[in-house]
């Protein structure tokens, strides 16, 4: 429906998503990070733009990264065939091509004791040269299993991506990791019976990782989770009609990114290296650019507001570099929101802005939720948000006449 | 679900909509229309009332003058069933009632010069009583093309409608204006195998009119759109049990009236003459009451905001003609926006109030877009509009025990 309506042109559309941005008041937070946060450019485009609060899912919801990026870039969040899993986003996420045979598994080291009791589900949380060095030893030991092809990959820190390439591979295997320590892993247990064989490889790779790794002090094991194939998803692209950009650094964001077809740009950490990334690339063709900061959302994971206030005052301070660029059109949002007051992802839809020539300027003074709430967007599905931005470039046609 | 709710009873809904009401605002233009219109009677409604923002599909997405009537009288205006032909509309806007195996197109009065290029596509903009003389002309020399009976029909202006009467006739037919001038006509062109014989009949239909049209200095050719044919949609008396009653000059919008099976009142063009029409047949038995000023559109259009708000003044002006009828409930709100800052429809959600003596008081105390954005009923979808006013009208029972 809405394909025949893009009608394109040359002007361009940044989206700077911070990971779990929104954030609820509580007696322990009486201002929410944002509010709290001294933000004067976030300010001042909110106060030139049109605010309101998108959702990633519906009231009461709570998405996970997966499902709430796939709604801020059009995609239905709850649609089966954009149940993707976490070993597809994590392998695809640091640049792997995936083909659609293959079964991709997001992996964890672990320590377990003696009796091979789980002792640590994250393996300490070993540094990523640890993971490399591991993952390196794995894949020299185990290239191959009943004619399976194995590749083994370093994600990050204790995290790591296995694919297993070959003919009739099923990715219907249980997860391995009981997600408490005190307990055994759990075996590969096939979910249908055409997922054996893969069940029966993934025991084998367990087995031999074992082996490989009994010499290891803290990385002695591994869970296999996210057992998962490419899935079908129609480009961003073919959908919408724009030569999109990610300028993201953790590889389940990339992953997400790389699924809709937009191009992976190789980028710093930082909210200033990811900003000077975007102004790098920002005169090679792109028409829409996806910025994508993480910190805001692990702060809120541990409930640490001053450390979530400090990453929006960052993106803040940084925010000239994106402004410089006079986008034609600037969107602030998160996927979704993660309040310091529940240390977890929530429901709360998330504030939002967008700023342009014909935005429909409201009555937004500055950027939180509360101000947001009385924006003229009102509380919108965040699914909506790419049209909203295609509408503001000048990038849609009317529907009928 | 919704139509075993309705509860019939006296109460009467006055719907008023003015073309294109909402605006933006923008650098050139601080305040929107109807923020700067002087309007102390629609401020006593929204004050005594509810409001909010009416969204005609979504966000980002413009709607034509069609989908968004369908919208305002509760037909979901996505839905293929619902997009219907300009031809269709404007034919029945004027009044013709269409056979389900017609084929109605609207026509414009062209000029081209001696080589077949279009010159002017509305032929100088030829006055009505031009059209009607010229349509009579066409009428007495083409009156049978294979078999079909050919109807030509005034509509306004440089204007007209065509219904082809007959059997086996097919509306998947390209049109013909090429949207430019300095192009010629394009043939029209079959889009299905089943059509080739009703393309055959507009293109004799287009020969034979350039001939009779040789000798006029404008209007010397014809442009065929909207080739189309009667959808079948319920009835809005079967969806939402009201007699409903259009007062709307000019042809799209009572077609569209007329297709949901609105009776349709003749009426002058001015708005007081438009109220008048409502007072004089208050007492005859509508419950439902739709009220179409065009003029708002018209000037937003054209970027003319003195205009737009001169004629939102003269509604403001004649609005204690209806007051004074003093309906159960009265609703006020547009079709869509057409910011004076954009000249041309837009997405952007739309003013609307409603009175009843139940519609739940907020605290909205003039009636513009920044003040609807803080009202009770927030940004909602346009298709509700119905549902909303039927509840204020006690014409709703609950749903479930």
């Amino acid at each position: 429906m809405l394909r025949h309506l893009v009608r394109p042109n040359d002007s361009k559309i940044i989206l700077l998503v911070m990971d779990g941005l929104g954030g609820i008041r509580s007696e322990e937070f009486p201002k929410t990070a944002l509010e709290a946060a001294r933000t004067p450019n976030l300010d001042a485009l909110a106060r030139a733009g049109a605010c309101g609060r998108s959702m990633p899912i519906s009231h009461g919801i709570t998405p996970g990264s997966g499902p709430a990026h796939f709604a801020l870039f059009g995609y239905d969040p709850l649609a089966p065939e954009n149940d993707v899993g976490r070993g597809v986003l994590e392998v695809t996420g640091v640049g792997y091509k995936l083909l659609d045979t293959d079964v991709a598994i997001r992996g964890n080291f672990a320590t377990k004791d003696g009796d091979g009791v789980l002792t640590d589900r994250r393996a300490g949380r070993i540094p990523h040269e640890e993971g490399e060095r591991i993952c390196a030893k794995l894949q020299r030991s185990i290239t191959e299993i009943d004619g399976a092809e194995i590749i083994v990959m370093p994600v990050r820190e204790y995290r790591f991506g296995v694919v297993l390439r070959g003919t009739g591979l099923d990715p219907d295997v249980e997860e391995t990791d009981p997600q408490l320590t005190g307990r055994k892993p759990f075996a590969p247990q096939p979910r249908s019976p055409g997922a054996k064989r893969t069940a029966e490889i993934i025991a084998e790779f367990i087995r031999r990782a074992n082996d490989v790794l009994s010499d290891e002090k803290k990385a002695n094991t591994v869970l296999m989770r996210g057992i998962s194939s490419m899935p079908v998803i129609e480009s961003f692209a073919d959908r919408f009609g724009l030569n999109g950009a990610a300028v993201a650094a953790y590889p389940l964001y990339r992953g997400v990114a790389g699924l809709c077809g937009m191009k992976l740009i190789d980028t710093g950490y930082t909210v200033k290296e990811e900003f000077e990334t975007v102004r790098a690339i920002y005169s090679e063709g792109y028409d829409f650019i996806f910025i994508h900061i993480k910190k805001t959302d692990s702060y809120g994971e541990d409930g640490n507001i001053e450390g979530k206030i400090k990453v929006i005052e960052e993106v803040d301070e940084h925010l000239p570099i994106l402004l410089e660029l006079e986008p034609d059109v600037i969107a602030v949002t998160g996927d979704h929101s993660t309040p310091c007051a529940l240390k977890s992802h929530s429901w709360h839809p998330v504030p939002f802005l967008v700023k342009s020539a014909v935005c429909g300027k409201d009555e937004v003074e500055t950027f939180g939720e509360s101000d947001c709430d009385r924006g003229t967007l009102s509380v919108f599905p965040a699914i909506k948000i790419i049209e909203l931005l295609l509408a503001n470039a000048g990038k849609l046609k009317k529907h009928g006449a």
